[in-house]
């Protein structure tokens, strides 16, 4: 069975949850609590040398790291990837667009707000933040007025990526109501079977 | 024909010259001048709204972003990418390791050395780099001193990917003398079939 070491607030963390729970796949998940150093143990660099949630452990010395790398190994072979070709290419095209151009804006954005209280000394930091991430939300806007997913019309990994950050973005300071398709898009994946919230299991599994 | 546009000097840009010449594959090369806005104009924006090089011309309206993703659609089918289960997951493992650890603090302090000339007003984010760099190398040299390439042992997309902006790390003023596996896998990259450097084909496609 696998086994995911993670946070369920962590916007990386719950893509992995949220896939698991759309492919109905067994696991054990591990709680990881970063503010408190839990990632810098020795036991925890055994396992992610980069010191990063989330882990899936795959055997008992097989680790896999990197969000968007664990979703592309669990969804192989199933509707949420594509085969191969342009369309499989364009999943990433996204994928390694939310990791550079959206996360560190949204999600650092979401950290200090939501994590960190908006402290004076990170102020300046999280206004930094806001230019980009809506640069990065004026991107998806104009790439969900042209299919109602990411890429094509149905659900795939590239959608569950930036969903997990896109969706609590109001948490960093991100005013959505401008960004109607974004809003469609929200909704949709909503819909899909299974969805879990991002809340939900944490209080479920963390009590 | 493939169209690349992108510019050389680019770590992100030179991946794809570098696979493209291991692969022989024929392409054209258009370069694209950052400094000077070429990124921003309609004609751009209408293949790239996200304003980045480089970009992959397939059809005339199919267009391909983010390198690692054209990494990836290259590389598919051919010994540069393993066909399936945990190694290709491996692969992409590292190449989200770039792009979120590796390339904001190497390729940014390179930037900020070279392309700008350290201006004053730029001095504390270039040392605030000079943190996260040494973290991706030293995380780099932990996985080098276990195996002889980032996934096994030949070489993939991956080492492409960490390749193109650890060899010139010295432009962003790192010191890579402590790190004698770094230092033996660029020198394996450099001795694959085909391989060009990155100033050769600047001199030579832009003179």
């Amino acid at each position: 069975m696998y086994r995911v070491y993670g946070d369920m607030l962590s916007g990386n963390c719950y893509k992995i949850k949220m896939l698991m729970e759309f492919l109905h796949i067994d696991h054990e998940w591990i709680h990881i609590d970063i503010l408190s150093g839990k990632t810098k143990t020795p036991e925890f660099i055994s396992m992610n040398r980069n010191t990063q949630i989330p882990v899936l452990q795959i055997e008992e010395t097989d680790f896999l790291t990197e969000s968007n790398a664990i979703l592309n190994y669990l969804a192989e072979g199933t509707r949420y990837l594509p085969d191969s070709g342009l369309s499989r290419a364009k999943v990433l095209q996204w994928q390694f667009f939310e990791q550079y151009s959206h996360e560190p804006y949204i999600a650092v954005a979401r950290y200090i707000n939501k994590y960190l209280g908006l402290p004076q000394d990170k102020l300046q930091e999280y206004q930094s933040k806001q230019l980009g991430g809506h640069k990065a939300l004026a991107v998806m806007e104009d790439q969900l007025s042209k299919s109602s997913y990411f890429v094509g019309h149905s659900l795939t990994i590239a959608d569950i990526s930036l969903y997990a950050y896109t969706h609590v973005s109001h948490e960093g300071g991100f005013d959505l109501s401008k960004y109607t398709h974004i809003q469609r898009w929200l909704k949709q994946v909503e819909e899909e079977s299974n969805y879990v919230s991002m809340g939900h299991h944490y209080a479920y599994e963390n009590p």
